[in-house]
């Protein structure tokens, strides 16, 4: 079935996400993130053995226009130096601007968001939470649990990517670590203040 | 809080979403729907009782632009004469035309579409179950359980509203009524096959 021709009902649930017929799947390794992580020298240690995946994104592709795509995330648990996994981020371009909703479906996280005028937000993710980003907010995912974060993402399909300026910045302002009491913000000082120029 | 000013968490659960700041709450009672339901008999001694409440909608609004807007939809659950209550149901605007996701929280519910060539379809709508609706298909919603049907809905926030075209075509092509196995889809005779002229 192609998922654009009729109306469709899913089990919102990540084993039924799975089976449906996905048009994209995209894998990320340690070895397509190496430049995120700030322990280089956990990151050589941990490449030397094998490339870890530390997220799997299913997308179930929309219409070009007039449409809302969305997508499935795992992000698997484990850390790089004392650094969750977590997703490179991004925001969606100026041209092709636009909002997104998550919706937990297992595991714990920190959705880390940044706006274009420099603002900063953390948000909890846990199961059966909706999070809400607001167009022009770059918006990356962690996984601070033991087990998979897995999370449902609506966005419209116009929305265009840019991870480019989160590279070039040196990711998000707060770096998510575990602390005596569970998962902590602490500040990412290789985090370039200066904001962009729009 | 302005849930238009910073991203924000919610609960995806009845509770917690009706304790959020909604900016728009409408109420359809049996009066709104008169014309909606065809045992005339029974809506005339149903409202000499009292105005029976139907559904009610609960929305957060966003931008009106760049946005994705949200509401929750409860359906209490009963029949007029031997059909389900029901939502009026409507088509999105040709100039303003857009798809919408339902997340099924509560219940059990048959969702009916229709599309602009006449294209029919009917999905079963269960707690955990997502439901796409693509852009140019007409939606109404029915209760066909014993409790509260409660949904939540997304959509592109510029999307427009058509709820006559649906009323002057006598409804939906299908009537979901008790069967003996549980509720059926029958044909709607007061419903007008002829093609909406776009």
């Amino acid at each position: 079935m192609n998922v654009t021709e009729l109306p469709f009902k899913l089990m919102l649930e990540p084993t039924a996400f799975k089976s449906f017929q996905a048009t994209k799947r995209i894998v990320r390794r340690l070895s397509d993130m190496q430049a995120y992580f700030r322990d280089k020298d956990a990151v050589d240690e941990i490449l030397a053995n094998s490339d870890r995946m530390l997220y799997e994104f299913l997308e179930i592709e929309g219409e070009e226009n007039q449409s809302l795509s969305f997508g499935m995330t795992t992000i698997f648990p484990g850390t790089i130096g004392n650094e969750f996994h977590m997703t490179k981020g991004h925001f969606h371009t100026l041209e092709e601007d636009g909002p997104e909703i998550y919706v937990t479906l297992q595991g714990q996280g920190k959705l880390i968001l940044l706006s274009r005028a420099g603002q900063e937000q953390v948000l909890d993710m846990e199961v059966g939470s909706i999070s809400y980003i607001l167009a022009g907010w770059a918006h990356r995912t962690v996984n601070v649990g033991q087990e998979d974060l897995v999370f449902l993402s609506i966005w419209p399909g116009q929305v265009g990517h840019d991870y480019a300026s989160i590279a070039e910045r040196g990711g998000f302002p707060k770096l998510i670590v575990p602390g005596e009491n569970g998962p902590v913000a602490i500040e990412n000082s290789t985090f370039s203040r200066c904001e962009e120029e729009v």
